[in-house]
């Protein structure tokens, strides 16, 4: 018996944020006969946002035509909006999927793509606004499902988006027990994880180290 | 006014688990003025176990001679416990570190390496009864403390181990801070991630794919 692979791309380009990328991975690759492609622009070493660290692409776009899932990290996104070639990969892919997630500010290259026209969707708290500027509804939920568009938002909510796809394709008892494997089971020693649980001196703090970052990303 | 680097290294080894090491390394780098290197024996692609993903080394362990933190990942960690360069190594950084850390079964490294004799600590659950036959006294705990060993329990759990290292490095402020960034504010869709939670079906499924796996990496 020959089993059909399921196929799940990740897309990869410099400046995305390491864990939207790995956090969901390491969770989808429980779904049987799961095949993860990693694929950028072009092949090879992709530096993250940090500039201390480079996931490799094994492939390139233009050889991937299919996707069972597609999950698009974010990070440093909006470049990507400035690439028709990326955007029309992505409309491409979306056509074929079964799945189309992104994770933190990756929404944004969704909304670019035209894949979130009037769709409800979620993103990084501070990314939010942007996305009702390209059009679509944004929700503040970790995880936000929309047909077959699934959305979370900002970085570690990969997690929890995994969890959720990997019920949907291979039931609860499957993303039990990779939620076991990788003993996920959170405990962070402080409740700051929202802006609503940290409050406005952190919340400030953190819009801060953003902007900075973001300054320093167009500066680039 | 030159500000001290805090450095930052994480060990990279083929069969390691890509979310031990990126779930700490997107919190740790949150330390003021942090450098992270990610070295491995040698320079370049290194493969995570799933087989799908490579994470790049820049730097070659001999090229690293001190850290502030070190951080070894696990996953597929007992054959480095055959190499004498890589356990020599981690003896040598450990002696210069401020903090040197585990995530998952990376403690079987830092125990093979000597460094947790007498000591307790934390591994992936399946992994703790290996590390008592190491010298150390495993503790099912999510993050254990020990003097400056700080060892955490499966994959997931370096999130949690980095926002402990982040508070005591930089404050509590910092840590909320980047917990907030990195939005973790955890919400599994279930309550499966230890063995206690998951219940016996659940986890008698979680062991059996271990073991395969485990299988699959000794026939590798």
């Amino acid at each position: 018996m020959t089993l059909k692979i399921y196929d799940i791309v990740v897309f990869l380009y410099p400046g995305m944020t390491a864990l939207d990328a790995i956090g969901p991975y390491e969770v989808l690759r429980a779904i049987p006969n799961a095949r993860i492609r990693f694929a950028a622009k072009t092949r090879g070493p992709v530096e993250v946002d940090s500039g201390f660290l480079s996931l490799h692409a094994e492939f390139s776009i233009s050889e991937i035509d299919s996707a069972d899932i597609l999950l698009v990290p974010g990070g440093n996104s909006l470049p990507q909006l400035d690439d028709p070639e990326v955007l029309a990969w992505i409309r491409r892919i979306h056509e074929t999927t079964r799945w189309t997630t992104s994770v933190c500010t990756g929404s944004l290259i969704l909304a670019g793509a035209g894949v979130l026209e009037g769709m409800e969707a979620t993103t990084h708290w501070s990314a939010l606004p942007i996305l009702a500027d390209f059009g679509a509804k944004p929700c503040e939920r970790r995880v936000v499902r929309h047909g077959k568009v699934v959305t979370a938002a900002g970085v570690s909510a990969g997690i929890d988006m995994g969890l959720e796809l990997v019920a949907m394709e291979a039931g609860e008892e499957a993303a039990k027990t990779v939620q076991l494997i990788i003993e996920y089971d959170p405990a962070p020693p402080f409740d700051a994880g929202s802006p609503a649980k940290a409050g406005e001196a952190i919340l400030n703090r953190a819009k801060a180290i953003l902007t900075a970052s973001q300054a320093r990303s167009a500066g680039a």
